[in-house]
């Protein structure tokens, strides 16, 4: 049985795009960075290595996947992988896109000025680019 | 043929421990944080997508089994692992063990204060701490 329920820090966050195969892809609602958190569907995990194998295996190629291909399309010019979790313990994992002309440049973008929420028309163009990023790749386990 | 040299930022700012199958494994020079640097020994690779599929998959591996380690050994609260380069180019990974009590927690550890030089008998302990680990898992492509 999957009990999962995401944590209600990352609940009130993000906002949820899409699902893949192990995780919810969900958008930070911080309009200066392209800025996915990807939660796998797992109960009760912290840390990468308490996924099975298999799942870890499938966790790295949806960020990697995402991130390409947001690099891709959105002109990015670093991406930014990391899973941190000091403050939520729910495993996440962020996957963001970096601009040398960025908010944050080239301090990673944790704790640099305040977020900047979407507006309607944002939020709604960034989630159309990534839904066709999730289009573009295949949605089952490789 | 592979003409791998490690950048001289990374070459200043850590010490070499060992090499795992893809990896260069350093310590960072910051006895704040048992914090490793893993550099695949792969010339010309900034972005983790631009490894091989096998060579993402090693990474993953010899990020996450020496984090586990370290989580065990070392009494660690939370792992953290990242993969930024924002001022470094060449593609490295963040393996870095996190305590409650921690100069930086919960925040993440760049950026935060200055880094505090190994003595040599600080760094000859967390040195044997790691290579005992390294000896812990198998050594080859899982």
């Amino acid at each position: 049985m999957n009990d999962f329920t995401l944590h209600p820090r990352l609940e009130a966050d993000t906002h949820q795009l899409t699902d893949l195969p192990l995780c919810q892809v969900r958008l930070m609602d911080d309009a200066r960075f392209p800025w996915l958190i990807l939660v796998p569907r797992r109960p009760n995990v912290s840390e990468v290595y308490e996924l099975s194998p298999e799942d870890q295996s499938q966790l790295w190629q949806e960020a990697t996947s995402l991130g390409q291909g947001m690099m891709d399309a959105l002109d990015g010019d670093k991406l930014n992988l990391a899973t941190l979790g000091n403050q939520v313990p729910q495993l996440h994992l962020h996957v963001i896109l970096r601009r040398r002309n960025d908010a944050a440049w080239p301090a990673p973008v944790w704790g640099i000025g305040e977020p900047q929420p979407y507006t309607t028309e944002a939020f709604n163009e960034i989630r159309e680019h990534i839904l066709m990023l999730n289009n573009a790749f295949p949605a089952g386990p490789k």
